[in-house]
């Protein structure tokens, strides 16, 4: 069930008349509320407001590049910062050195709460590396210098993921400075690789996922819909992505007098690429689709319905239009259908002018992004015996599986889903929206498939914080809504009956 | 014509006989040969053969590296050698600087002999620069200390084209020293921009074409079938070499977040690039065969005669095989047939291991190769023309013709190639094949148009000399060779009755 629950959707999209689903069953025992209690900690949050956005500077102030070795020490230091601050509101709290395996890891950060009985354990995943900064003359201020602006706090790492993460850690803060105790048993666990690849943390579950056993996982590590509008994912695609090599002569050739009949390796690798979709935008190897669920009626009339306008999409981009799988709506190309896109081309000579070979290799980067239930390691053989088949002579391929993970797709009739909607609604002000990504998070893939814990996506970002680029914010009335929200969360979570659950 | 005329041809080839063809009229005056007249000649060349080598050492010794600024005054040291060279065999000499729109040119070398009257005026064309010798750690001895070894003298421009322009200036000496005088009036002009495009001689033919004025034009700087079997050259293929922009979106993508419906420029770029190639690998641009002549059965039969082994071809190459325009060998697509190559591919991420991105760009340096009478302007113009046609949404494409020529084809029923087979039969002991060449060279096809003279393409050297990599080289044998023939040539050129020929 995804549609929103009864009512009309407000904000400044078109309002929408959703309709409650009639499928959803009692799954989950939802307590009498007690408006006292959340009054009280909306209090504390309001009073502590201020201290709460220095907190976020002072921790913003640590320049957590994961991916730059110069700052290893700051990588420490973060996460230090961390677990001391998790220590100070009340949790027991460690920093976990990364294993032998994983030579240049970052720590992570581990805290928990009491154990409530009866209620469920709830996982907090997040992440305390930043991208790097560059290119730095971009930046109007400092980005590890946090910077107030029109409602917007500038730095490194304001909206992905300090900024985020700490929406929860301050909401645990004010349960247990106003009660003393929370309502769910809470696990923090915040790594320093997100941005490089998560490979301490993908060693440290292979190694002891007993300890981070729970029955949900939240993650504040992805984007409302629009401003104001907040949104549930409930889906991610995965990914499939190949580096393709042909060789061709052992040499370059002079393209006059080796031209026509030597196999040129670029002219094969646009050939074997440009085979790879046919004219309706479909992806052109056999079996690809097989494992591809349809679309709903249901889910295609709600995408529908999502206040996206295509043209402002495009232009955005700075582009006049688009184009991609016959069939299908943009929203529907971006997350229910599988896509291709070469990342990168490689071939001859780049210099200025003309140069006249049959440059001896050629080489492509390239990903298809996969639906629920394709297989990508299927998928890389089915795209491997295709490109052979259709690899001419005179060539030699080399195909290389360089990543690879499945899509992830959560049902929407779920306890876990009704409880972040109330939390939302109590924390915006308004009903959310649910979303899919397009996008892979493999280690969100991981902590699903070794917790087997339902995940709940609820990003407090916008995709116009600019992420990984320069300039950028987290909007102040976001960080502040994040905080409210995550406490009705913990509210609302604690009334999910975890052995009803799926 | 263009078969053998009677005889057999001999050398390592398979034995063809081959039969004088009967369309031949009397277009030309074949004087009476006088034998004591070219034994004399051929007994100085015999005597003279170590000095020869010596001078040709000589010049080798300078680094005439037209490309590298740093050996501009090594350019003007070679011009300077060939001029004296040119004025202490008895001709009048001079080094012509190249015009002021030509700021980074290189000298021109002009000399002729005196009038002859009722003789045609030859006009030879050869070039004093050479590529440069990088990397200079595959010599096995230094590119510009010559080296004899095995036969052969090794250093760069032994071959192209040093060498083998000396043995037009070595024949005259040795007309000038036995009997004082020539039988043809010689022009020559030697540049130092072949490698580099040609562009003073080629500002130079269009302001002073008259002085140029010829009735034949003698080329050495083409290869001969294979060691111990000479050849004329008689077509070249032209070009149309472009550059292909594609923008997408204005920055980089997410290739997750936008993959689908965003149109990618990688993506756009194979499936046009492929499109421009059908399934029989021919151009599938309209109209692109429309001007191409259909290989006669005559020049189809003669093609198969040449002893060429694809097997070993496509070996030496380092390739199981090739591939091409079906219905055609590997001669004729390499010759009679346009081709399609791509020089060069630009787009995205092409560092180690992956990067998800749709890239705002993508380029591609490609070139049609053209057979007569394909003309490269309207080639641009239909492939613009299509391209656009294909070019999808959400792109903006820009094409650029970064080079262009037409093709060049001679006829064989010409009394100046008459002239040269006799002469190359008396100087290399056998008669020449007729090949055709797959590469374009554009000052050879404006000297064609400017001057409206036959084009004799006679060279020495073999398509094993390595002229442009390293450890380049020249077959003593073959350098004494040319000598030989070309002091017959000569001979059999002031044959050529002028008026009646084409």
């Amino acid at each position: 069930m995804w549609l929103i629950r009864g009512g009309t959707a407000r904000g400044p999209w078109p309002q929408v008349k959703v309709h409650a689903a009639t499928s959803i069953g009692p799954q989950y025992r939802r307590v009498k509320e007690n408006p006292r209690l959340m009054r009280n900690i909306e209090k504390f949050i309001r009073d502590n407001v201020p201290r709460f956005e220095e907190v976020l500077c002072d921790f913003l102030r640590i320049p957590s590049v994961s991916a730059d070795p110069r700052h290893r020490e700051d990588m420490v230091r973060a996460a230090e910062w961390l677990r001391k601050y998790l220590e100070g509101i009340g949790l027991d709290a460690e920093v976990i050195r990364p294993p032998g395996s994983v030579p240049a890891g970052h720590p992570l950060v581990y805290a928990e709460s009491e154990a409530v009985p009866g209620a469920p354990t709830i996982l907090v995943y997040g992440h305390y590396d930043v991208q790097p900064a560059d290119p730095l003359e971009e930046w109007s201020s400092p980005p590890f210098e946090p910077t107030r602006r029109d409602g917007y706090l500038v730095a490194r790492g304001a909206s992905d993921d300090k900024g985020q993460l700490l929406t929860h850690v301050f909401s645990t803060e004010a349960w247990l400075a106003v009660y003393g105790k929370l309502p769910v048993k809470l696990k923090f666990l915040f790594e320093g690789e997100e941005e490089i690849g998560s490979a301490t943390l993908s060693a440290y579950l292979r190694q002891d996922p007993d300890r981070l056993a729970c029955d949900c996982i939240v993650i504040s590590d992805t984007a409302q819909f629009s401003p104001g509008q907040p949104a549930i994912t409930y889906a991610l695609r995965g990914i499939a992505y190949f580096q393709l090599e042909l060789e061709g002569p052992k040499t370059d050739l002079h393209s006059g007098q080796y031209g026509g009949a030597v196999t040129n390796p670029a002219n094969a690798l646009v050939m074997m690429l440009g085979a790879l979709v046919d004219e309706r935008g479909r992806v052109a190897i056999p079996g690809f689709y097989e494992a591809v669920r349809p679309i709903s009626e249901e889910e295609r009339q709600m995408l529908g319905l999502l206040p996206f306008d295509e043209d402002v999409f495009f232009e955005r981009l700075g582009v006049d239009g688009g184009s991609g799988e016959a069939g299908f709506t943009v929203l529907e190309r971006l997350w229910v259908r599988p896509s291709f896109d070469i990342s990168g081309l490689t071939a001859g000579y780049q210099g200025a002018g003309a140069k006249t070979i049959i440059p001896s290799r050629a080489t492509a980067k390239f990903s298809f992004r996969l639906v629920p239930d394709q297989d990508p390691k299927k998928i890389a053989l089915l795209a491997e015996e295709y490109l052979r088949k259709i690899c001419p002579p005179g060539i030699r391929m080399k195909l290389a599986l360089l990543a690879q993970c499945p899509a992830l797709a959560l049902s929407l009739r779920s306890p876990w889903v009704d409880a972040a909607r109330r939390a939302i609604e109590a924390g915006f002000g308004c009903p959310p929206v649910f979303v899919r990504s397009g996008g892979s998070i493999p280690i969100i893939n991981q902590l699903y498939q070794s917790l087997r814990a339902y995940v709940l996506l609820v990003g407090w970002g916008q995709e116009s914080d600019n992420a990984h680029g320069p300039n950028e914010r987290f909007s102040l009335a976001d960080f502040h809504r994040g905080i409210r929200t995550s406490c009705h969360l913990w509210q609302e979570l604690a009334n999910v009956e975890v052995k009803d659950s799926e």
